[in-house]
């Protein structure tokens, strides 16, 4: 499988007061088109990635307003995973034009989390999970509080492990300037950060964020060009307590093992994760970067929090991971997430990332959650 | 292009208080698996076409609530185009099969309207519209109506056309166990109900309406199945007051053609209106359809309404349309009616609707439309 990014957009990530989702979505989409060099009248199909703004704003037929706004009056369609929104966009755009009704398609994530009170859009966000989990009570970081203790029970994972996945994200956003905490912090820092779902602090936990962020994926394909040559989708139960284990996010492993399966070509066997050069990971909670490290195979199953602690995920360690500054420091605006993780992977392929460029770049991994890990998308891109 | 339906399956349309989303959902998700005779097993992926559940009960991530709920944990996909979220749906599963990447695709259409209150529901409606349209007051049988009023004073349609083709849907719903109004109804009825918004009754629109249908999709082609040979999805502005006519749905012809062209094989040529043996087509309020029969070309642009009332598109007549009593008397569950009507047409041409059976129907075209036209989706079906 073979599909080309042709050109890629992203707003600036944070509490945008003077922005509308209209105007996030539409910047990044200009962006992206202009990228690309397409003429709009290319663009052959619109995807949109987003899960709160019909809830929180009364607004749906997200495809067709953007369709409107971008005047492109192509088949447009929306989809809805929850966090994971921006990574099925890409997968069913991936598939439109795996099917040759469609050429050039842009993907547009999109989200603007600032303008409802903390309280509805955690109601919202809670959309996310199951009625069960809702009527509990319980939120995400009580969610993946549940997950955290039990790793640290099953594997001695500690929160300065949980701590040093902050310091380190936040270092990567200090070298990005459209991230939401542009800025490093410190250990200790984050340890007496305010207690938000024993063991979960503020600071081991993803902001509220306003972005947009859009990338057009083509069946077109010239030398050089950074393409998605492994798309998969995986599911898992909705209600964490329905799982087979609370240590472990099962959709990732099934996701990636697609994924891999589909890079291989007439000519190569299909990769593995030890080609893979960087990783975006979705850290909503710094527990969920360490078994992400672990269900991708990156380190063995309980090590993940050692594994970060040693450098080996920071810029100049052997696989850095959220370079962007991940959920954590960029900011998660939920629906654009997965659009943002191909966006920063997409520049780090074309070695445009500036002062936080991984070297010799050239295979890189995203993966993109849904609620507790009922949805992952997982993708692969390489540089053609 | 050619696509296998291998199932079918619907519940009851009405006002469903002793049901939720997930038990409609699941019923007909069951019967279809059921129909299909394939395992649950080999069901490799789920779309979903849902509008409004995210708004009136905080429920998201409905792709990976029935992977969950059905236990089969494949990738799962929940699209929304406002009243059109069942066509998109179905158009996003072929392209999934198309692209190779799945072979049995669940697609379901499920929407739970009647627990909040009719304010909250028209509302959360209008999220198929511009925000323009709503702050202005406006809600769809206003917009409708401006369509409607348009029609008239342009073409000389009257009361009474739009009233026949109240009166031929409740006929055909008559004969529709599974519609929410299976009763008949007359002319001085529909013209003496209760005026909506001027020139439409109350019999001249859709009612709020629970319920879901499902079906499965398959690359794999037997004898005698029923097929989709053309799928394609158009859209138009999102404003009303943007478009250059008010008295056409543009996206219909668009969507329609694409559709047409898609049916032609390296044997025979594409087919043509002419072709069509028996219609659902997105009578939200009966001006859509009139315009329905224009815009798909089965008569002359503002004759729909007496082609209405000369009976052609009545059981028996030249071209039956609106065979389950279309969205005004079988139901409009906005998410679940563009898959309710691929579900009624595959009965068509099983020769499985009993009292309401086109005789001989072999080929058959499915409109579904969002909002007042910014999303059309328009399938051909014919028998293997």
């Amino acid at each position: 499988m073979k599909i080309a990014i042709k050109g890629i957009g992203i707003t600036k990530f944070g509490e945008l007061w003077d922005r509308s989702l209209e105007d996030l979505g539409l910047d990044a989409a200009r962006q992206a088109i202009t990228d690309s060099n397409i003429p709009p009248e290319g663009i052959d199909a619109i995807v949109i990635g987003n899960m709160l703004y019909g809830a929180t704003a009364g607004q749906n037929h997200l495809g067709a307003l953007f369709s409107s706004l971008l005047k492109l009056n192509c088949p447009s369609f929306s989809n809805e995973a929850a966090c994971a929104s921006g990574g099925t966009a890409i997968h069913l755009a991936v598939n439109l034009i795996s099917s040759g009704m469609y050429k050039n398609v842009l993907v547009l994530g999109v989200e603007k989390m600032t303008d409802v009170s903390g309280g509805e859009i955690s109601k919202a966000l809670m959309g996310a999970g199951s009625g069960k989990e809702s009527s509990a009570g319980l939120t995400f970081p009580g969610l993946y509080a549940l997950m955290a203790k039990a790793h640290m029970q099953k594997f001695g994972t500690t929160r300065e492990m949980l701590a040093a996945t902050s310091v380190k994200n936040h270092y990567h956003a200090s070298l990005n300037p459209l991230a939401q905490f542009p800025f490093e912090t410190t250990l200790p820092k984050v340890l007496k950060s305010s207690m938000v779902a024993d063991p979960l602090t503020l600071f081991d936990a993803s902001p509220i964020t306003d972005g947009a962020a859009a990338v057009i994926l083509s069946s077109e394909i010239s030398n050089n060009d950074v393409c998605i040559t492994g798309s998969a989708v995986a599911t898992d139960t909705l209600d964490l307590s329905d799982r087979d284990s609370l240590t472990e996010i099962k959709a990732t492993r099934l996701a990636a093992k697609k994924a891999f399966e589909q890079t291989a070509t007439a000519e190569d066997n299909a990769l593995n994760i030890n080609d893979i050069d960087v990783c975006e990971v979705h850290d909503c909670f710094t527990i969920a970067e360490i078994m992400a490290m672990e269900d991708l195979g990156l380190c063995k199953k309980g090590e993940g929090g050692s594994f970060i602690q040693s450098g080996a995920t920071g810029l100049g360690g052997k696989i850095p991971v959220n370079t962007s500054g991940g959920l954590k420091a960029c900011g998660h605006p939920v629906g654009a997430t997965g659009v943002k993780q191909i966006v920063e992977l997409t520049k780090q392929l074309r070695g445009t990332c500036g002062l936080r460029q991984v070297k010799n770049a050239k295979i890189a991994l995203a993966q993109n959650v849904g609620g507790t890990g009922a949805t992952v998308a997982v993708h692969i891109l390489q540089k053609n």
